[in-house]
C-alpha cells in the first residue's frame, strides 16, 4: 500500500491522457477534482492486486457518456456516491476497493476521488490498459465477468440498476440512461474479486501511468524533449509529426464521433494523416492507408510539452506527434481482436501489431 | 373476493378496451392469454379496494412499449414473471396483489395472467380509468406517489430497475429502456399500500368494464344494436358516425402516432373527423375544430359489433362510429387537466369536457 499526494496524482491524471488515446475527458479536470478530494479527505491508499484477498469485492467507477458535456456538467459530486451506494447495497454492502475501468483522463481519478471520501483503496490497474468508448470492451469481457450489478445516477438523484444476460446488453441500456441523463452520468459497475483482479484485469497501470507523466513533468521542467522521454518510458513508437489543418466533430448516440486531419511536418513533410475518433482514437491512416488501428493506443499530442491531446481539445493549427503503442497482451489474442478490433468498429481490416508497420529500425 | 372465469374474462377485455381510447393493445391477445393462464392456473380472484389492509402492498404489472411489436412478440411469459420477481426483491417479498395501471385491451388482461400465475388477487379499480400512452400519466402522480422501484425485463433475460425523483423521469427512462428492449417489454412498477389504492386510484374500473363487455356480448347475441347498449351501461356520448378513409401511422421513439380520417355518415353525412392518436386517441376534430379531447375517453368502435377498434387494427373502409366518455372526476381537476390534459399532449386549447360540447339534447 502507498500513500499518494498531489504530485503523484498530476502525474498519474497526465500519464494515463497518454494512455487514453484521445479519450476519457480533459485530464486537467480530474487532476482538479482529485486535488480537491486529497484537499478534503486526506492522501490516497494505492494496493497492488496482489495486496487484494482472493474474495474481497471491487467495483470500477467511471464517468459514462460523452466528454463533451464534461465542462459543463461534471459527474463526480454526489451522483458518483448514489452510484456507489446502489450497486454497494446491491452487495449487501461487501465492496472493499475500486479500481479504474480504464486508463484514461478522467476515468483514471474518479477512483481516486470516490476513495478518499469513502477511506478505500485503489487498485494498480485497470481493466483496459487505454481507453475504450463502450462499456463490454473490457479485458473482464473475455473473462466471462458480468458488468451487472451495473448502477448508473445522475446529479438530480435518479438511479438505474442493470442486470443484464451479458455486457453487449449492459452497453446498450446504459448508452441510453446516458443520454436520458444528459450525455454525461455517474456509473460503479463491474464488481469483482481480488482473485478475478489478479487473472482478468491489466495490472500496474496506474503506476505506469505515473511513470509517464512524472517523464514529461521531468523533461518539461529541464527543458529537455519531452516527446524523447516518453518513447524513453513506455514502449511507443512515433508514427507521425504534424499539424492540425481539420477536426470534424459530432455528439450521436452520446459518443463524440469525428476526425482529426493532419498535414505532415519534418521527416513527414508532403505526407498526410486523418485520425478517427469514437471518443477515443480508433484508426490512424496515412495518404489514405490505415497504418496504425485499435487494439493498438493512438495518442496525438503536443509536439512541444508532449501533453495528450484529448478529441475534445484538438484545433486548428496545433504542431503534434501521433504515437503508437502496442496494446496489452490480452487485446492481441483473438478474442480481443474480436472484441475491440478494427471490425468492431467497422473498419474491414486485419488487425496488424503496430510493430510489424513500424520496424525498430524506423523508431 | 369473486372467482373470474372465462366469460367474466372475456367481458372484461372487450370491455376494457371500449375504455381504452384505441390503445392498450389487441383485447383478443389480452383474452387469449388470460384464458390460457385460467386453464393452467384456475379461476382468478378479483378483490374491491375494500377489501385491502391499509398496509397491504399492491404493484401495478404492465406491458410497456408500442402496441405494434404486440403481434409478433408478448411480453407475458417469463419476463413479466422476471419482473414481478425482481420489484418484490426490492420490496422484501412483500406484495400482496397486483392491480391495472390502466384500462385497455392488454394492459387491463397482465395483472390476471401473473396474479394467477402467483396465486394473488387482482384489485378492482386502474389508475386512470382509461388508457394512457406515458408513466407519469396516472392518478398516482396527481397524490405524490413515485412510480419507483420500477422493474422492467425483456424475454431474453436482461432486467432493469429505476429509482427516480418523480415520475417523468421514470417514464423518460423506461421508454428508452423500452425501445432498447425492442419497443415492447414487460414492467412492474408503483408499490402502493391499499389506503392509496383507497385515495388514489380509479376505483371499480374492472368490474366497470365487465359491464361494458357483457352489454356488448348480449346485443350482439340478441342481434340488438349493441352501440345504444354501450351508451345504457356507460356515460358516452356518441360524437361521429362514418367510414375511415385514411389512417397514418408511425412508430416514434417506442410510441404508435398518427391519425384517422372518416367521412361522415347518416346523421354526420357530409361532414369529416380526424382522430389523432399517441397509442391511445387523443383529440376528435369534427372540420378542423377540436370537439372532443383527453383527458375525456374517445374510442372507435365498429359500427355493427360495437368492439372497440384499437389503434393498430384501424383500417380504410371501415363503419365506425365515435365515441366520447366523460373521464374520472381526478382527471377534471386543475393538476388532473395539466397532467394529462390537450396541453400536455401539445394542442394548444383549453379543456372543454365533453357533456359541454354535446349537450344531453344532442345525444
Amino acid at each position: 500500500m502507498r500513500q499518494l499526494y498531489e504530485q503523484a496524482l498530476r502525474d498519474i491524471a497526465s500519464g494515463s491522457a497518454v494512455l487514453g488515446t484521445g479519450g476519457g475527458g480533459d485530464p486537467y479536470l480530474g487532476t482538479l477534482v482529485s486535488l480537491q478530494a486529497l484537499a478534503r479527505h486526506g492522501p490516497m491508499q494505492l494496493v497492488t492486486a496482489d495486496e487484494l484477498d482472493d474474495e474481497a469485492l471491487v467495483v470500477l467507477p467511471f464517468s459514462l457518456g460523452s466528454p463533451v458535456p464534461l465542462i459543463e456538467k461534471f459527474p463526480l459530486g454526489k451522483e458518483m456516491v448514489q452510484a456507489y451506494e446502489t450497486i454497494n447495497r446491491c452487495l449487501h454492502g461487501r465492496v472493499k476497493a475500486v479500481m479504474p475501468d480504464e486508463i484514461g483522463g478522467i476515468n483514471s481519478m474518479v477512483p481516486f476521488c470516490i476513495a478518499a471520501q469513502l477511506g478505500i483503496p485503489v487498485v494498480d490497474g485497470d481493466c483496459m490498459g487505454r481507453a475504450y468508448p463502450e462499456i463490454q470492451l473490457v479485458t473482464l469481457t473475455m473473462h466471462g465477468i458480468s458488468a451487472c450489478p451495473f448502477a448508473i445516477a445522475d446529479e438530480h438523484g435518479n438511479s438505474v440498476v442493470l442486470y443484464t444476460i451479458d455486457n453487449f446488453w449492459a452497453e446498450r441500456f446504459a448508452r441510453s440512461i446516458s443520454v436520458d441523463m444528459g450525455a454525461i452520468c455517474a456509473a460503479v459497475a463491474f464488481p469483482i474479486t481480488g482473485k478475478q483482479v489478479r487473472e482478468a484485469a491489466v495490472l500496474g497501470s496506474v503506476s505506469y501511468s505515473e511513470r509517464i507523466g512524472r517523464a514529461i513533468r521531468e523533461a518539461n521542467a529541464a527543458k529537455q524533449d519531452a516527446i524523447a522521454a516518453i518513447l524513453e518510458v513506455t514502449n511507443g513508437i512515433l508514427i507521425f509529426r504534424g499539424k492540425i489543418v481539420d477536426v470534424q466533430r459530432r455528439t450521436s448516440k452520446g459518443w463524440a464521433l469525428g476526425e482529426c486531419v493532419l498535414d505532415g511536418m519534418d521527416s513527414d513533410a508532403g505526407a498526410h494523416m486523418v485520425v478517427r475518433f469514437q471518443n477515443e482514437n480508433l484508426v490512424a491512416m496515412r495518404d489514405g492507408e490505415i497504418v496504425a488501428s485499435v487494439p493498438d493506443l493512438i495518442t496525438i499530442l503536443d509536439a512541444e510539452s508532449g501533453q495528450a491531446i484529448t478529441t475534445e481539445h484538438l484545433r486548428y493549427g496545433f504542431r503534434v506527434v501521433v504515437l503508437g503503442m502496442p496494446c496489452d497482451p490480452k487485446w492481441r489474442t483473438p478474442a480481443g481482436i474480436e472484441l475491440g478490433g478494427p471490425r468492431h468498429f467497422r473498419y474491414d481490416i486485419d488487425y496488424v501489431p503496430l510493430e510489424q508497420r513500424f520496424p525498430t529500425s524506423s523508431r
